[in-house]
């Protein structure tokens, strides 16, 4: 197919496809003329995957080429995915006081030692747990209350989420669900809890009854 | 505090800070001269607030301001923000095929009666997990592995998350935790998520050895 196809296909302004092209983010077409090129499927595929990881989990450039081209080696290295170029974007931006991210990263440093968690000694996720917990102390609230559950619902979810990645039949395969599961997973957990948090909210704090309750018979 | 002081602060540019106020994100200082206001650490709090909800959140900047709105009021209604007004953004936009979102509709309606979630008519959140299921499909993954596991994971973190609100001594604290709660919580538990998943990737994918083991003694 043409780009314009391809556009129209992925859902993908053409200039956005030109750009993706020259940044490395989708291989080149099948040069037809000078001027013009042929896409197939697989562009549409890659393209698509291009925005959920541009839109939805808001990685850099920069992170996505390098996912995209471990995903293209022929056997790629699965936990070289899951444990290092996969990063947690949190949205969260440094801490302006100093103090309390470090007091936030002493506090990852001990979930951590208790839990037994085996990680690199990048300092990638680590980084974004503390910042989360000095934002939420920024902003006059403590996360303490919901870390050690949190940590407990995360447990069990990464759980079920290498079992989702074992599940495809190659390495290919692993490490295109490791990505779109790590990106589209947390926005599947966060519109589910939303829901779950309205469903709670309605048996704790639904209805609203300032009035007296009808008197019973005397 | 002047104006210059508070931006200082808060760590929020003073052109921004006048943005805020245009819009109603931040309530005007005291005036002491007809061009000068004073802040105060109320202010400092809030625009903390705001930045939050804007870079973590990423929500529209009307739902702030009606978010704010039911946290200005003299005595709140915690479902009525639990409930109705914060949404669930999940980053991923429409999906190009309606068939493929027709689909996931029903998915999230089965899910809700099997799991007898008490939801108001409102399809906000419906949308938001309709969409990321659709957003799984469009990528050639399908979401069904996953879906039941996290909406456990998501029951079990509501009654938390509900709990953490409940803590608070009045019904502004209550509302205050539930909007940071759920802005942050998402980006809190995505962190962990990221740990625990490289914890278990370690346990499953960690030692890729291609080698033949050491022979044992004949």
């Amino acid at each position: 197919m043409r780009i314009a196809e391809l556009s129209q296909k992925a859902g993908v302004p053409v200039p956005t496809i030109k750009y993706y092209l020259r940044e490395g983010l989708l291989p080149a077409g099948e040069l037809t003329s000078p001027n013009q090129a042929r896409y197939d499927d697989r562009h549409v595929q890659r393209l698509r995957l291009v925005r959920v990881l541009l839109d939805v989990g808001r990685l850099p450039i920069a992170t996505i080429r390098d996912l995209l081209t471990k995903l293209d080696e022929p056997d790629p290295d699965v936990h070289e995915v899951l444990g290092r170029a996969l990063p947690a974007t949190t949205g969260v931006r440094e801490s302006s006081d100093p103090a309390v991210l470090v007091a936030a990263h002493e506090r990852v440093n001990t979930l951590i030692a208790q839990r037994g968690w085996l990680l690199s000694g990048d300092a990638g996720t680590r980084q974004a747990v503390a910042e989360v917990i000095a934002a939420f102390q920024q902003v006059g609230t403590d996360a303490e209350g919901l870390l050690e559950h949190y940590a407990d619902a995360a447990e069990r979810i990464a759980v079920h989420d290498l079992g989702f990645v074992a599940r495809a039949s190659d390495n290919e395969g692993k490490v295109h669900a490791a990505v779109v599961g790590a990106v589209l997973g947390n926005s599947l957990l966060a519109a589910l809890r939303r829901m779950a948090q309205e469903h709670e909210s309605a048996k704790m704090f639904g209805i609203r009854d300032d009035t007296c309750q009808a008197a019973g018979p005397d």
